[in-house]
């Protein structure tokens, strides 16, 4: 992980397309490639100024690999902080591995899983939540995911913590110097300003950890376990959802997206849906294999639908309503939803009979295609999506929650410390180990196994 | 195919990368995306200079889609010739998609397949013949597919029918003006000039219509039927032989593409491998289906490869001569090559004895890896590269190959009637007719219909 490399690797995807961009990062990027390129008009590469274009072809020994467009990056005004040369070739995978060879020849070496990005990070360009959330905003596939990703690299998130930290940094260091003056029993720092900073960071960590959740919800998806009897219409409940979205989607040529069968965004919300079997066809073998897998998918759902088919004649409502009860018994804490398809065979009187006895049942019909916009606000309203809306910071990463946590009992130690009239030293551990952990969000204290396993997960070429 | 319109498309392959390029052509690219973006530095990107490179925000209506990189590409200095941006995005596929639907929301409209070649062509920027090289060079996979794209983009091949063909025009002029003062019975054009003229067209004419087969080869790989008994070797020896090749593709990370089980690239010509059943187990039932399909499946290979089993004691060599005579019969003019595999349990004797049946067999060791670069070395001797080694222009196209063909045709009539003393008059009009067929190549003629088929095989984006 040295920085005096120069490293090379593929930034587009791989596969045939109109143009591939490879990159070229570190202090030898202009030198290496300006001995492998021929300038149209004869310029020297090197002498020309950052952020500029120039056509040319890249050659070497005699043979001409590709005429492309070459852009400058002169360090430290690039994404990496060092020089940088994109190469914009045809998209053939032959051109790309050709050009890549001979980089490699020139003295490149193949970049690492997100080095590039490490670099960023490691020369300053941007503190460890940005370069974690790059990441995460080319992985988004939904409004509210990239919304929180593009926040959170911009700095959003950062500069909150980074303005609470330097605030207990200050503090931090006027309780130390009282220990410098511990025989003069002076007080540099104001106790009851620091009470007051205490609990606004304690309110600012609480608000932060609790939007995890929504985070949480926000990059991963809301589970909804769909569950009912086969042939009440599920699958093309889930069709009706999903074909629209898929109409949108391929408005645009070549932009398609791999398909996630059973996953849809509404209202810029991914929701994950679970076929699940129904309850009612194994009610008399309660401890079935049946009964326990659907249970153990409804387990991971926030929501469950029920889908409850139409009554025949002289059946007993009560039973659907067994079913309904099973569920909500078993799972109490989850978000319920009660669905009568095929709307349009009940009578008046039926609606008003299934009304009395589930109040919130709501009536589609999915191949009509009615009643599906209350359905998905019906979905939308079970997120509580304020904090997105708001703008508010919203935290989706695991490792920042974990930290969070931690700086929060520790400023809690703090205050704990504060009202009990514990000394300066010992409280002056306490502030450093809360600043430790701030301080592990942005990166200020990081260390290699850190930055390892946060990069891992990048692809190459980023 | 208005030139009115600005077009946007995805210019790299679809799928998650590091980056993205999106590419906006048109006499309104600029203004549209200044529309749209928000420089770090407060920049108007329309006062910008061409080939710059600008940082900044793709934002509207308060939503910012991405932090990206532009640049400027002011007409005539572009691809297309036309004020050109490209949108250097996150490589998320919900961005490029946003930023796409953006655009279109601002005026642009989605390119056509190949559009962005087209206008270039349109635009004077290449000839046609160099852009349907745009189109075979992001299609090339191999080493010589590849040089001769890159030859013909570079304009080699138009370079060539360009300098014939405005000699050509010259006499045609001069002839055409003979008739003007047909009275007065003067010869401004040279007759025996002219002679040499026509003499020197129709060997480049047929010197190019010529390296249509080595360019048919290099452009669709040479097919080589592999025959023999089951369990003769067969598939060992194709993994072995592609198995190396796989090596050296998998050296880059990032650049994987499309594994083709059955073709290899060996000294930068493409082999496709066709399996076929051996003939011998079948020889009883002469008319057998079995037969006649692996006699219409050596019917499309340039090349057979039969592989001999080893003899079992007692048996008689001469069955073995039977088959191979049976396919060298049927197809005397296909390439035929021998191959004893397993050749480590052939005693000396044993390899005398076959080798004077068969004084061609190649003995290899296919598990072993040993023989296996005389084996290509015979597969390579197959090809006549000697026109790609001499950087001799070679025709890849069925459409150009047409049009020379008919163009040779015309100048051989020319020559014709030069030769029998033909009227002036009725010479201009096949002169005329050669000039025609010279101008389809290039583009001088062209039609709406022409075009359509061109660049409909080209990916969107390019």
């Amino acid at each position: 992980m040295t920085l005096q490399d120069t490293i090379v690797a593929l930034a587009t995807p791989s596969g045939t397309g109109a143009i591939a961009v490879i990159r070229v990062s570190g202090p030898e990027a202009i030198t290496v490639v300006s001995g492998v390129f021929e300038s149209v008009s004869g310029k020297d590469i090197i002498r020309q100024r950052s952020h500029t274009i120039h056509l040319g072809t890249i050659t070497d020994d005699g043979k001409i690999y590709d005429q492309v467009l070459l852009s400058l990056f002169k360090g430290p005004h690039s994404y990496t902080g060092e020089n940088t040369v994109e190469i914009s070739c045809h998209g053939s995978g032959y051109i790309q591995q050709q050009i890549i060879q001979l980089l490699l020849r020139k003295g490149c070496r193949m970049a690492d899983a997100g080095e590039f990005t490490l670099r960023a990070f490691l020369n300053g360009k941007l503190d460890l939540s940005q370069a974690e959330a790059v990441a995460d905003l080319i992985a988004s596939d939904n409004e509210a995911s990239h919304q929180v990703a593009m926040q959170q690299m911009r700095g959003g998130f950062s500069n909150e913590i980074a303005k609470l930290r330097e605030e207990l940094l200050n503090f931090a260091s006027l309780i130390e110097l009282e220990l410098d003056f511990s025989e003069e029993d002076v007080e540099f720092a104001d106790r009851s300003q620091f009470h007051e900073l205490l609990n606004r960071i304690e309110f600012v960590l609480k608000r932060l950890i609790d939007s995890f959740a929504v985070g949480n919800v926000i990059k991963n998806g809301i589970p909804v376990a769909i569950a009912g009897e086969p042939n009440v219409g599920k699958s093309t409940l889930l069709n009706t959802l999903l074909n629209e979205e898929r109409a949108i989607v391929s408005d645009i040529a070549g932009t398609t997206r791999d398909t996630i069968e059973d996953e849809l965004v509404i209202g810029g919300i991914a929701f994950r849906f679970i076929d699940t079997a129904g309850i009612r066809e194994t009610k008399d073998v309660v401890e079935s294999i049946g009964i326990k897998k659907t249970f153990e998918k409804i387990e991971k759902a926030q929501v469950v639908i029920y889908m409850i088919p139409r009554l025949t004649e002289g059946e007993n409502p009560q039973l659907i309503m067994q079913e309904i009860n099973k569920i909500r018994n078993q799972y109490p804490q989850k978000m319920f939803l009660t669905i009568a398809n095929k709307a349009d065979l009940y009578s008046e009187s039926e609606k008003a009979q299934l009304t009395s006895l589930i109040p919130d049942v709501l009536f589609i019909s999915a191949r009509e295609n009615k009643g599906i916009d209350g359905l998905r606000e019906k979905l939308l309203s079970f997120v509580s999506t304020g904090a997105l809306r708001n703008n508010e910071t919203i935290i989706t990463n695991t490792r920042h929650y974990n930290s969070l946590l931690k700086a929060l009992e520790e400023v809690q130690k703090v205050q704990f410390g504060l009202n009990s009239g514990l000394s300066a030293d010992l409280m002056a551990i306490d502030i450093r180990q809360a600043l430790y952990y701030f301080g592990e969000i942005t990166g200020q204290v990081s260390n290699d196994e850190l930055l390892g396993n946060i990069f891992l997960k990048f692809c190459i070429g980023k």
